[in-house]
């Protein structure tokens, strides 16, 4: 049914800007240090049958300036739902890295993500998006490393992959499946507990609220007091009042506008506890610096609790103060980011492939009462999208937590990141090691340097540097 | 061109005997012990687009007699190109070792083999043989282990893998790519490496000739000068002649056909050395113990070394005396094995999977020189199945000879068999464990005991019995 859709395209809204980081991270002017390229893919890893259209262009960013040719190591970004660009600009920690132990460097688009479509525009039609898998493009990655290596005169360089959130999955799978390729990864903010079913569907939105909460017990109570008080308004049909406190370009209408409504709100507060940096990002225009903080303050400068919450929600919506009113469906359906999100593109990639069935309900979170169950997510795939979910296919394809096999990784998370509990957050063994990093939001290790990071970040970083050193054969160990 | 097609042909059916377990194991009756069953199988794991005809029938063998419920461990038996029933009847060293170890045992067939077609008598048909791939035949049996560990409340209970040939290949695979699922693999006679590419094209057809030369040198030079003779022949286009002294119904009358008489005669003593058991097995009729040795003195029996070139391919071909004289297209195309070669599909689905380029050249063996290349293997994947072989992807996805970040995996071979330098003959760590079993032939230890076992295969069995229970975290280690 189209309220069902609708809450869905909302769902979806709300985990492309969970992962997709090119939204939230800094823009800063393209860095000329990175080379584009393109590299002929294969279609399809995993039929044979393939002689026509048998490649398509994969684009990768390469930089080889801190490289010891043929002898340092090759750090390897798997990139994620996004523009590459995006990635290689935001994640100034891998170059720094880099310039210290002579890496080549290499960012490598994911399939069906900004340039590399393997159909053109028409890859987000059926059946072709159906080549849009997590084994495709560990496939690609194995590929192109294993070419780019011949290529380079690099066949001795040991492999590091490097990926944060969806990234940082793809680089734990790529340790997991391709450990003759790949000698170690970095996977920060990677939740691949929960993503794979492991773990509480009320975990997500009870992190969030703890970030509130944390900040002020009386800003979560604000926020859930917010809630309610627009719960009663929709209750009676007070649309007119709704639309004013919401700035709503125009009046709600029906329980569905209500629901898109929710979702919106409660995405604002998902997105500012994952960006809860201690220094200001630009994202859809500018974010502050500790924005939990900047929240908190907002939702209790003032007696009207639902003008509170909206310019909440404004801190992520309208950080310039241009939007004269929000525009519900406009800002969910065209996925609302100012760098175009691929032309739309991308955001019908990431619906093809997300698959999540977290829920708020009031009790263990502040929100409203919003699932999406297992039976939901079924309904929806094979409505949109003529396919069917297969639940315990990561658990077994991808181990779930079943790891002890594997070696050479590390799971860095923030404690701030509501995905942090998604992820692994002990270490399993020596080299299968998870860091913590007090004060961290979603993969602030990546990040490059800021004067105001947080010494557990430092600490962090110091010891992904050691271990990372460690995992080259051709280093002296210390 | 025809010629082309006949000689692979004759390839095909060498390698559909060499890798055809069931071809030379000895067959007995029917076992009571196992049931038959079906699992509903998923139809293509690495594409959801499949709503219609999502899942098959697989079928699987199962025996809990030995089993110490809900504790022993499941000893799996990844099934290769073939009837599964066959495989479970001739690999008695698993049901003897699962009554040792109180095990579940569970023989799964490969699918596009037996009984187990997608697509039933369609399914050798383009497109709907490209399902068949190793990564689908192992996502197979990730799921088929997964899903019954819950039917049968073994949720504790470690994996333990087991396969000969090929289907050995699976179990390292299934060790690489699943350790989450499977605790360990024994793999007998596996040749990962050349299978991937990796050494010497000329190996295996050198090392058939060193059983016979090991035999007796005077053996090797009868059986090179017997080609030698052909091949006079064949230049003279003596036909009657050759027919004659090779009993052909037909008299050949073109290169393609001593081609295709080449072929065969090589096969002979390919499979003689594979076959070269301390006991007589059961293999179109019967293979007498030491078949190299009867072998060698059929070649020195007589002053006309083509007529005991003839009697010695008898010993395979007309082991019952029961043929008046060989038809050499029959007996190739169609696959010559009285259980029925699935019908003629077996073979055609493993036409569809082989992919190796083996070469003979009368300098590093005693055969005629007959090359398969890589070209050769392109123009015949493309004409015959519309494909295109990726030669590195083996390397890649199965990690070639790059296996140090594995455990728990015995490669067993032994050293009559023209398949082990195609393994992993040293061991690379304490849990990557290389197994030599000196006189033994092809996946020796797998078959059930027999008085005539040589010292060699005893010890490697009690080593296997050793490894695998070790494996199992359950078991109290000595």
């Amino acid at each position: 049914n189209n309220s069902l859709y609708l809450f869905l395209n909302t769902f979806m809204f709300i985990l492309s800007f969970i992962f997709c980081s090119r939204l939230f991270h800094s823009h800063s002017t393209a860095d000329p240090q990175f080379t584009e390229k393109y590299f002929p893919q294969i279609m399809d890893h995993f039929n044979f049958l393939s002689l026509i259209n048998a490649t398509f262009s994969q684009r990768y960013l390469i930089t080889d300036q801190y490289w010891r040719k043929g002898s340092g190591p090759i750090f390897f970004y798997t990139g994620n739902e996004g523009d590459i660009w995006e990635f290689a600009l935001n994640s100034g920690f891998i170059t720094e890295l880099a310039a210290k132990q002579g890496a080549l460097v290499i960012f490598a688009e994911h399939r069906y993500y900004g340039k590399s479509l393997p159909f053109g525009k028409d890859s987000f039609s059926l059946p072709q998006i159906s080549l849009l898998t997590v084994e495709q493009a560990l496939a690609d990655y194995a590929v192109m490393i294993t070419e780019l290596k011949q290529q380079l005169a690099a066949s001795a360089c040991p492999v590091i992959v490097f990926g944060g959130s969806y990234g940082g999955m793809l680089s734990v799978y790529m340790r997991l499946k391709y450990p003759n390729i790949v000698a170690g990864a970095l996977a920060a903010s990677a939740p691949i507990l929960s993503t794979a079913g492991l773990g509480d569907s009320r975990q997500f939105f009870h992190d969030v609220t703890a970030d509130f909460e944390n900040c002020a017990p009386q800003c979560r109570d604000a926020v859930r007091n917010a809630f309610h008080q627009l719960k009663e308004l929709a209750e009676r049909q007070d649309y007119s009042v709704i639309q004013s406190k919401f700035a709503l370009c125009k009046p709600p209408s029906s329980a569905q506008d209500i629901h898109q409504l929710n979702g919106l709100l409660r995405n604002a507060f998902t997105v500012i506890a994952m960006l809860d940096y201690p220094y200001s990002t630009h994202f859809m225009g500018s974010m502050p610096a500790n924005p939990v903080k900047v929240a908190c303050q907002t939702m209790l400068s003032g007696p009207d609790l639902l003008t509170n919450l909206r310019n909440t929600a404004g801190i992520l919506y309208n950080s310039t103060g241009m939007l004269s009113c929000f525009d519900l469906y406009s800002l969910y359906v065209e996925c609302a980011d100012p760098t175009g999100c691929g032309l739309g593109f991308d955001s019908m990639a990431w619906d093809y492939q997300i698959n999540l069935c977290y829920e708020s309900n009031n009790l263990t979170d502040m929100f409203p009462p919003m699932s999406f169950t297992e039976a939901d997510r079924d309904s929806y795939c094979a409505k949109r999208w003529s396919v069917m979910p297969r639940p315990d296919w990561l658990r077994i394809q991808f181990w779930g937590d079943a790891l002890s096999a594997a070696s050479n990784i590390i799971f860095s998370n923030g404690d701030l990141d509501p995905w942090a509990n998604g992820g692994v957050r002990r270490s399993i063994s020596p080299s299968l090691v998870a860091i913590n990093i007090t004060g961290g939001a979603h993969h602030l290790d990546l990040r490059g340097s800021n004067e105001a990071d947080p010494e557990s970040v430092l600490v962090a970083r110091k010891t992904e540097a050691d271990l990372i050193a460690k995992w080259n054969p051709l280093e002296p160990q210390h």
